[in-house]
């Protein structure tokens, strides 16, 4: 099948159209449903960071600095900056002795305006706290003060803490990452693996049902998934999509967007994992595809839900005035 | 030939790739090089307001209210609301007796998140001359005082002033604009005309060369494009594409861009228009793929001048530490 077409209409006609890659996988690696190339590599940015905080749990750090499910939410977070955000990853990295400046993610302005606006209306510049990462990086942090691993260097692709994120990521997707697959450098200066989109939903289904990894990892991911679906603002923000996502089946779906247009997750009662990618990286596109994605999937199963997901996929698009002028939908589903 | 393709690389490979729509025209209406459908139904949006701004010049109204270059260039702008723009729209608001309250295109923040920030930092809301289309709705409004028409209303289909707009776009462009073809409401709440790509080239080149057109538009078509040409700034703002475009060959090139990943322009001396339409509407695939087109329409005529377009198409990605992390290029052309 081919790819998703995302349409953006205006007065009825379509004004701009979008292609999103969209597979869903079972445990065992065998896709359920795939529109696309869905073997086509892909770098899935912050939507792995769950795989990407797998050793804060299974090192014993998460224990050991007390995370319970609001710090690993934001330890698997992209979040908005907001003020609850950036002072629980300040107050993550007290409980190590450190503090803002050990972070090495950068600084920038949350990406959402009002976010942003309110800051600067209270004359506050953003802190590398306010990276919308700050949350994995302290988790990083943590697990390298654990250890007793120098922290200096963390976000480097040889320093420990990266190298056990690229192990953990390749041991869950089966794929060969950062040796025959491209590799890049994030956002947050953290390396980032490309590999197939489909192995990413494989990581996920097998997480999701705690099958094909070691029973300690099978624990770890559950935790991490179970912290994001019971702590979605802390994993976003106000307005964001991963938490309508999430709200509309609590506890029982599992969605987090990655930058470039990437959705990666699970829904553990249908033992599946599913990833999707905006061709373009238009975030407008992979929001609306993955609520049709999560639509398809779960229509079988639950029609009501179904119906939820088939809403959050299409969205009003208003001029300044408020008049709706068009929407974004999936077509051809 | 097919679209033009721009590739977002990381690591060195493509991480997002966007099409585009390219075509130039001669003033007859040829086809002098296309890549894509360039016959399909496009909403120009922002990139024609030199075509909305037609009647405002060939009506009197330009002369009766003293607008020169700097007038005429906010009244073709999709600005980004920074102080001199908002404050020029206001003045010319003044000078047909009229204030921020007879706009009708609705408040929005600056599009641009550092005038954005700038304006909270002051502790300032923007009213609807900070609108980017403030310019564009203060000459409408002249337009409808000089002609002694109510000004309420005037964002409407029906008004006399949406009525000249939609015939100036008729004629220049030789469309059925609003009768076969779709309508829309843009973002400013005026209607919006779709019309094959190809069409709105043409449109351009015979108002870069003065032919196909009236005396009286010729010569308002020629005094609105040197106007964008001479004051690029007013037309956009700071850190602007469509500015570094014309600065980077004063008074030969035109360019403007629309929401939706358009571009529309005219190189005069080629005796050519453009027109570009990113099909996923990305603004950061319009922008590389306008400045790679004038690269290769100008190659053959001024090779140095190409270069510098050339240079324009490919955009450096960083990460937040500063880093090269990729790139926005234009690929195989």
């Amino acid at each position: 099948m081919s790819e998703l077409r995302i349409e953006v209409t205006r007065g009825g006609a379509v004004e701009s159209a979008h292609r999103a890659i969209a597979v869903a996988v079972d445990a065992d690696g065998a896709v359920a449903l795939a529109r696309g190339p869905a073997d086509m590599p892909v770098f899935p940015r912050s939507a792995v960071k769950v795989l990407q905080a797998l050793p804060l749990v299974e090192s014993g750090a998460a224990d050991v600095f007390g995370f319970g499910n609001r710090e690993l939410a934001l330890a698997c977070a992209s979040h908005s900056g907001e003020d609850g955000h950036a002072d629980l990853a300040g107050e993550i990295l007290g409980r190590a002795g450190l503090g803002e400046g050990d972070l090495e993610c950068g600084c920038h302005w949350p990406f959402d305006m009002p976010v942003a606006l309110d800051l600067a209306r209270r004359g506050i510049d953003p802190t590398q706290l306010h990276n919308n990462c700050s949350g994995k990086h302290s988790g990083f942090l943590c697990t390298a003060v654990h250890l007793g691993e120098e922290t200096r260097g963390y976000v480097g692709a040889d320093h420990p803490v990266q190298r056990r994120v690229r192990d953990a990521i390749a041991q869950t997707t089966g794929a060969p990452v950062g040796t025959e697959l491209p590799a890049g450098i994030d956002g947050c200066a953290i390396p980032t693996f490309a590999a197939p989109l489909r192995s990413f939903a494989h990581a996920f289904a097998k997480l999701g049902a705690g099958i094909g990894v070691e029973p300690e990892r099978a624990r770890a991911g559950r935790r991490l998934i179970e912290a994001c679906m019971s702590e979605p603002w802390l994993m976003a923000g106000t307005r964001r999509a991963c938490v309508a996502l999430m709200e509309a089946a609590p506890g029982r779906v599992f969605a987090k967007t990655g930058a470039e247009g990437v959705f990666c997750g699970a829904v553990p009662e249908l033992g599946l994992g599913f990833a999707i990618k905006a061709e373009d990286g238009a975030t407008r596109a992979s929001e609306a595809s993955v609520a049709a994605w999560l639509a398809v999937l779960l229509r079988p199963h639950d029609a009501a839900l179904a119906e939820r997901y088939e809403a959050l996929s299409r969205h009003p698009l208003r001029n300044w005035a408020g008049t709706q002028v068009g929407e974004v939908r999936v077509a051809g589903l």
